[in-house]
């Protein structure tokens, strides 16, 4: 048995390896390539896709995995050879169930939608993207119907991101997030915004850089196992457990952009770093799911670093670096530009309490658009409408309203979205359970120290990579099931003592 | 026949997919990946490099060649068709020779090697990668034997880099070429070196790195289809045509380092760019041989880079670009500089007049290590007693002796050095027809413009790609065969001028 679990050892290994070939190719493509090696690149990764989703689908794979089972069963549950059979099943069975002619065809359609998206949202034309964006929900909804026996036909479409997590689930979870969140940003909104010009003046790249380099280095990220790059959209990837990398972009009059960003990323590539170096190659050697993944992003970019601890240290720092931009700016000042809370466009750049608006907002619509109880064409006109009802304003015109997020034009609809706000939720319901552990963490980062809570952090949830589930890893980690509670208790606390509500 | 053309020509491409990918995990390896990820990158690459062969020797890849040789032969030879069938053939027929086991045997043992060979060198520990070269001797000669038939057990190893040139050859060549330069070496070298101190003051990085961006800009090298980045040991690689690459090191304290550098990679770099655009993902769309390539970067770093026209042109930017370090030093001072003919230690340090006698002196002992003539044990005196012969000095040390280039300890023993000396001798050749057509090319050269020699060499060379054996290609473009004479007049007369002789 234990050479057949090394035969599938083996072949799975390779599959990473082509897989990780295909991360450097899109790294580089978004880093340093010159535009003319775009189309012989996009053959390249095409090329290495298909082979990898060829050799995982070979039916060699599910004979390992059939006769593997037996020695499975007779197994612990949480053994790490029983974890990486489970996992590698789990993933083959889904691989199989979509014929190869439809991966193609998805893939061929979200090229296409992709560059006439590209066109259409500097051109704010919604029309010219609609057809395209029709055909693509129907192919979400065929590809859901590989995988009958769903309660919701976003089910299966959840699932390639945030496994067993459901429809029904998330409505109920965000409907009661929901109900906190309006009426206090509510209350914030009825006080005057805070003021955030002191971020928008003019501060050079290579501080910037530096600065937020040095901040991540104390995080804990592993320089020696990665790096940081430019890149238009920021992102984390990973080659192998020893070169997880992560890009920002630098705005010159926009402080938060790159050093948020970076904080944000690095969040991200610490849980990559930190997963068992015996898991490498395997499929167990990655974040489990997209909420829990947004949780440490999340946590380290917003429930660290927007801390009003964290600037007690690090913020004569910063006014070191730009004295003639910051001299003058008190801490609190600082601080409440950091945490402005104000309903704005665009997701991206939304605050930590409107931010799950902007989700809510566009998982309902995939919800609705699948359901087929909103028609693609329809979908400008309702973003409007609930813009308005939700967050106060309404975006002026498509190309920053419906046509602003690259998701559905760039994959499926359905499945895409609930991670961001799975992680706001997750971060504080970890970030609660560390500090109930070692109460000295808030005490450490005002000292510019990180270490008990990096440590925290990757024995509970990062070096288990893949082998729990989110809601297994939840339970082990926190003791229950997921809650919204410790993450309203963080935003009322603060935004309350921000904002003397 | 178009179809069964067709069938292989997708088969090629997605061969050239996994080979490009491996090549971008390569210029990764060695411009931006950290330590950490280097046990993993081993690992990726081979993995790439198993795929790519065996897909390239798939029986399926031989029987459609067998079906095209009909319609091969009822096309012209030259005709692109044709020309795809032959090449890929050629390189089919080397690739199934040698059994799959033995590639891994040998592609193990090399890397063994060169990790012995990286710790042998800074040591000065010559019998420590001793045993390792005499088993790379041993495999080398087992791996000719692969290819039965052959006059001399080199010329299988000389022909996967200069395909068709025979060991027989290359000995009255450089035995001509040998008796024309040691009395040019003696004639200069009784006279006193030149002062290159001008080169060695401190000269900051980005003003070097700019400088030479801004010629090989001028040169056409493309930056849409390429881009510089730094390396310990500069390269030039290819993901795509659009997608040519060059490398370079910089030292503030040579002048001469990055600067001629980069104008050796951008003349690889031309040849690559310059390849017809419908060759790409084929056989055909890479440079012809070792000496062509050479041939090119070494005409464009040496005829073009240190010729006196150009640097009317540009010196004076150059002085522009460091007037406290060049603004009171002549002309007619950097010229003899950069031209300085010095018998030195280092292959790759060597000026244009001793740098053939350091490549000789490699292939002569490739050859004798190969018939039997020299034990590996005996190689290390052997070197010094021939350095003393051919270039006055011994050199103190094995580290800078024969321990000095990678080629050995990376590889096999055979074929790796001869392309160096065929490209000095081709370079001149291909630029006296060059000027033979376009008598303007000096004097435009001395105006810092170089289109009229750039799309002769386009037209007559680069285009090409592999579609003509470098034998052919030389017969095409300069109307005979390969010749020292053009070598020989400009070393004489350049240096002549130099040196008063």
């Amino acid at each position: 048995m234990e050479t057949k679990l090394q035969k599938l050892k083996t072949r799975l290994i390779e599959i990473n390896d082509l897989e990780s070939a295909a991360a450097l190719l899109s790294w580089d493509q978004s880093t340093y390539m010159s535009p003319g090696g775009a189309a012989a690149r996009a053959r390249q990764l095409a090329t290495l896709g298909q082979l990898s989703h060829e050799k995982f689908t070979d039916p060699a794979i599910g004979k390992l995995l059939e006769d593997l089972r037996p020695y499975e069963e007779s197994l612990p549950y949480d053994s790490d050879e029983a974890s990486l059979i489970r996992v590698t099943r789990r993933n083959y069975e889904r691989s199989v169930k979509v014929p190869p002619s439809f991966v193609a065809q998805l893939s061929s359609h979200t090229s296409q939608t992709y560059e006439v998206w590209a066109q259409a949202r500097p051109a704010n034309d919604f029309a010219k993207v609609q057809p395209y964006l029709e055909k693509t929900l129907d192919l979400s909804r065929q590809l859901a119907d590989f995988f009958p026996g769903y309660e919701h036909v976003a089910d299966p479409l959840i699932d390639f991101h945030d496994y067993g997590m459901k429809a029904s689930t998330l409505r109920t979870l965000f409907a009661e997030l929901r109900q906190q969140l309006v009426p206090l940003v509510q209350a914030i909104t009825a006080h005057p915004a805070a003021d955030d010009s002191c971020l928008h003046q003019t501060f050079p790249e290579a501080q910037q850089w530096a600065f937020g380099l040095e901040i991540v280095k104390r995080f804990g990220y592993d320089f020696e196992r990665g790096r940081q790059d430019k890149t238009p959209h920021p992102f984390t990837t990973k080659f192998s457990i020893g070169d997880v990398r992560i890009t920002t972009r630098v705005k010159e009059n926009d402080l938060g952009e790159a050093l948020f960003g970076t904080l944000h990323e690095a969040g991200h590539a610490l849980y990559e770093q930190g997963v068992r170096k015996d898991f490498e190659g395997t499929p167990l050697a990655q974040g489990t799911s997209s909420g829990v993944h947004e949780s440490q992003s999340r946590l380290w970019e917003n429930l660290v670093g927007r801390s009003r601890g964290f600037w007690k240290f690090f913020y004569p720092k910063l006014q070191a670096v730009f004295p003639d931009q910051l001299g003058s700016v008190s801490l609190d000042t600082f601080y409440r530009a950091i945490n402005k809370v104000q309903p704005s466009l665009i997701r991206t750049d939304a605050d930590e309490v409107t931010y799950n608006l902007h989700v809510m907002l566009r998982f309902d619509f995939e919800l609705a658009l699948l359901e087929g109880r909103l028609a693609v064409r329809d979908l400008p006109e309702a973003w409007r409408e609930r813009f308005k009802a939700d967050l106060g304003i309404v975006p002026p015109d498509d190309r920053d309203g419906v046509l602003q997020d690259v998701h559905w034009y760039d994959g499926i609809v359905g499945g895409a979205f609930q991670g961001y706000t799975l992680g706001n939720v997750l971060n504080a319901q970890f970030f609660e359970t560390a500090l109930a552990a070692h109460p000295e963490i808030p005490a450490e980062i005002e000292e510019g120290e990180f270490g008990t809570l990096h440590s925290w952090l990757k024995e509970n949830i990062y070096q288990h990579g893949s082998k729990y589930t989110a809601t297994e890893l939840i339970e082990r980690v926190t003791g229950g099931p997921m809650s919204i509670e410790p993450y309203i208790r963080y935003l009322r606390t603060k935004y309350a003592e921000l904002y003397k509500l």
